[in-house]
């Protein structure tokens, strides 16, 4: 229902895996403010590069595991500004970071955060290891192309409250995209279960695309994500088919891990939302620096956009803390993608010079009471809010010449339909070699891949296999599980300690590490299809 | 590989959803600390009851939302012993508190937590709403039973250093179970790409399980459980299939609804690990209260074992705040199983009177460099620490007269063997007339479920349906995938405005949200067999 624009998408190359390639020097390196005199310093620096890596004493690590395995203390000098502070900068070999941002989250600070004073200030990761992140798909320049719109900071606004009916919520998402409006996100306390989610979601996604439809412009409306575990693909899934192109979500409440595969998987704009991070950033001698969590960390987890309070709000960050966020956000990082900072709370339009002064162009400013001051309307307030954006910063609809962001990617074309051809040949797919048994011994075996490998949405691929007379397949075992069903001729199913006749029509389920193999005793064609899990393990074995 | 124990296993009814029954007038209470005097506090308290429900300024929030959906201020009381600190509770309808954890966290805790000094000290859940949550999946009677000890803790102690050849780790595992230790965890650093993983942790439950069968006992091994979000759960099967019985994870790292999660979907004793948590315990003025979070919230999310550094160790807890955690753990929290105590570091031989006085006989003490005390090896140190603990404590071997906690569950016998019989039958399996169609017309189908509704561990689901002469499948579009082949006979596929031939072995991909019926206008009955997502959404009309 919802427009589609052709976008710079970054490709993000394999889902589930983070396996950063990382050479033998390459070191983490891992800031911390302490406190105490430069002796007093340098102990705790040491034992924080112990209790973070092999959490043991160090009377009792061998030497090799010293060398390879433990924090090196690199730096230690005094933080200007701040009593008896000192900045320690600690590394550790790559190789031994874990390879992915919850292991990563562990060496940095999780046992350093029971701590008394110690605060996670900065954190630097080799480039191979960074490469192992994709960060933001969207970012700056993804967005921009989303909306069409350069050259001059995006207006955001919220739906809320909670409790207003359906129609009142889509109401204020028409309005705003109305008065010219960039982004509307829901509010973080909008979460429901699936069936009220789709109502909500798809009559505001209604309102913006009817609202779009007479302004001309591109306003993206953003679900808030909140489900449980098992459940969240779902409600992404859904937003990617209601057309929709981002979401809102919490990432310390989610996990930063969690995030960064929701980045991976989906190719929507993630804005994300500061829930729970107070208690990191708040105390200046404890926690993690507002920069690295708000900015790096939730960068590199994939955020296109942070949300952080602004200063002078009813929340408690400093203007250099918002700056430090906003710095981090686009200042280089590896490959990855530079982000929005979005600050919110507290804004009106006198303040937009001063803003546009701290943030430039590049900001997304989250408004929401300050729409209706001075008694407007909320379309009305949208557009003098719009307006003064526009008497600051020259807005322009379309990038600097770029001819990278105007790449267009091809849409992918999925083949549906495969009628069956004599000889047990499909239309649309052909027959290769059976060849992923590893070093499984098999024999006169063809294969069909017939479903799941060519971009579709399916959990399972269906292949179908063929075994000449006086073949085999492989005898294994995995933990992944399949189904199978005759399809032509007959065979001995061997399964576990058992031979069963197998033949057209017949089905069975191999369960995890149950040792299976297919024989064909006969002079005929044995032909079976199999339904196995898209992500599975290796066979191994028996 | 490992033994077989027969345990009083909680059902978990429902895997993904959490959907919690709440009646109209149940409350969830929240109690923050504040600072100021009583006006000033109640203003706060105010404010936090707006912010944390519909986060809009009083004047913008309609009487009727007012009233159903923000915070009440239900009390404000001076908090002894800590200077100008108050007590403040607020009552939430549990309506619209969110039906999982996450928005649950959001709500006690999301925004309020960038306020300067407010602390989350008390989390009251009603009985409907905590129903929703399973909780700890065994608790304390379900581990006494795994282990086989009654009467006296249990002694844990952790594989380390990271960096150490599997070897070692594997001897540590053996020399531990052989001194009569309890359970061998993994140290938190120990995380590695799935191969590496399977290899330690193979090796180590080995070593523990041939120490087991020399001395007779049960030690129990859990590792470490550190994955990119999509393999969490490909590691968690390994460990299932390896036949162990537990693993440790860091819960603020993974998330409090992942832990959920896991803790619902895998018989293992979740053993949690308080990485991460000090940013939200340390400061006595903000962040989350240690009980309520190491207590009540991880156990809440599923966790049967907490640990946390005990007092006068090298962390900074006190013994209050120790002994709170212990508290929350075991006291009545609605149906929820309790669960362990597991205090660590810095523990000795000569503590044990104290700890006992402490924690009790429900406690799981988690000792490194103690067992290693007087120079003795590991084996003999641990079975001096297990003297130790026996002279303090009544061991038994057979629980308290409780025939509750003797039931067994018989495991399921999953079938796997389905011959074809005439008429498109299959021994073992019933058909079922086509019924999960909701208010979609459908006419003359039968069905079949032959793999996936029956406790196998596949992703999809397979089915055959049949449709007489004259009859047709329900016109319809879901967000989740179909696979068809033909099986009998020949209709029509209904595919978006296409009509396509369908027949034995012709196969085709239903895409989300793609139109489909299946049309039988031959004389002869149309079979088909449909692979789909185990996990999928309704279908909606067209």
């Amino acid at each position: 229902m919802a427009y589609t624009v052709p976008m710079p998408v970054r490709q993000h190359d394999h889902v589930s895996t983070i396996a950063p390639v990382t050479g033998a020097d390459e070191r983490v390196r891992v800031t911390y403010r302490l406190f105490g005199d430069q002796n007093e310093a340098a102990a705790l620096a040491r034992k924080i590069a112990f209790e973070q890596s092999v959490e043991l004493p160090e009377a009792q690590v061998p030497d090799e595991i010293r060398q390879q395995v433990v924090g090196r203390v690199e730096e230690i000098s005094p933080e200007a500004g701040i009593e008896s502070a000192r900045r320690a900068t600690i590394s550790y070999d790559a190789r031994h970071a874990g390879a992915h941002l919850s292991q990563l989250l562990n060496l940095i600070f999780g046992n350093v955060s029971i701590y008394p004073r110690v605060r996670l200030l900065d954190l630097e990761l080799p480039q191979g290891y960074l490469d192992g992140f994709k960060g933001p798909r969207f970012g700056i320049d993804g967005l921009r192309t989303l909306t069409g719109v350069h050259g001059r900071p995006l207006l955001a606004t919220a739906l809320k409250p909670r409790g207003a009916p359906v129609e009142s919520l889509a109401a204020i998402a028409r309005d705003f995209a109305l008065g010219g409006g960039d982004i509307v996100k829901d509010d973080q306390n909008l979460a429901d279960d699936f069936e009220t989610f789709k109502r909500r979601v798809e009559a505001c996604a209604r309102a913006v695309d009817e609202a779009n439809a007479r302004s001309g412009r591109r306003c993206l409306y953003f679900p808030h994500i909140a489900a449980p575990a098992a459940e969240l693909n779902r409600y992404l899934d859904y937003v990617t088919a209601l057309g929709l192109h981002g979401v809102l979500i919490c990432p310390m409440i989610l996990g930063l891990e969690t995030t960064r595969d929701i980045a991976a998987r989906h190719s929507l704009v993630l804005m994300a939302h500061p829930a729970l991070t107070g208690s990191f950033t708040q105390s200046s001698d404890q926690g993690i620096d507002h920069g690295l969590l708000l900015g790096t960390l939730f960068r590199t987890a994939g955020a296109d956009i942070s949300i952080f309070p602004n200063f002078g709000g009813r929340f408690s960050y400093s203007r250099e803390e918002c700056l430090a966020i906003s710095r981090r956000l686009r200042e280089p990082l590896g490959a990855l993608s530079s982000a929005w900072p979005s600050p919110g709370g507290g804004m009106a339009i006198d303040k937009l010079d001063v803003m546009g002064d701290d943030y430039g162009a590049d900001a997304i400013f989250l408004v929401g009471g300050a729409l209706f001051a001075h008694n407007r309307e909320l379309r009305e307030g949208t557009r003098a809010f719009m307006e003064a954006i526009r008497a600051r910063f020259q807005e322009r609809l379309t990038p600097p010449s770029d001819p990278a962001s105007t790449q267009v990617e091809d849409a992918v074309e999925i083949q549906r339909y495969f009628p069956f051809q004599e000889g047990f040949q499909w239309k649309g797919r052909e027959s290769s070699p059976y060849k992923d048994a590893g070093d499984l011994a098999f024999k006169g075996v063809r294969r069909v891949e017939l479903v799941g490998k060519f971009g579709e949405r399916t959990s399972c691929d269906l292949r179908y296999f063929e075994v000449q007379p006086g073949g085999h397949t492989s005898r294994e075992k995995h933990l992944h599980t399949h189904i199978i069903i005759g399809a032509r001729g007959e065979a001995v199913l061997a399964l576990g300690n058992r031979r069963l006749p197998f033949s057209q029509h017949d089905i069975a389920y191999i369960a995890p590490l149950e040792v299976h193999q297919l024989i064909n005793e006969t002079d005929e064609p044995f032909g079976f299809y199999c339904v196995v899990d898209h992500n599975r393990d290796r066979p191994m074995k028996p």
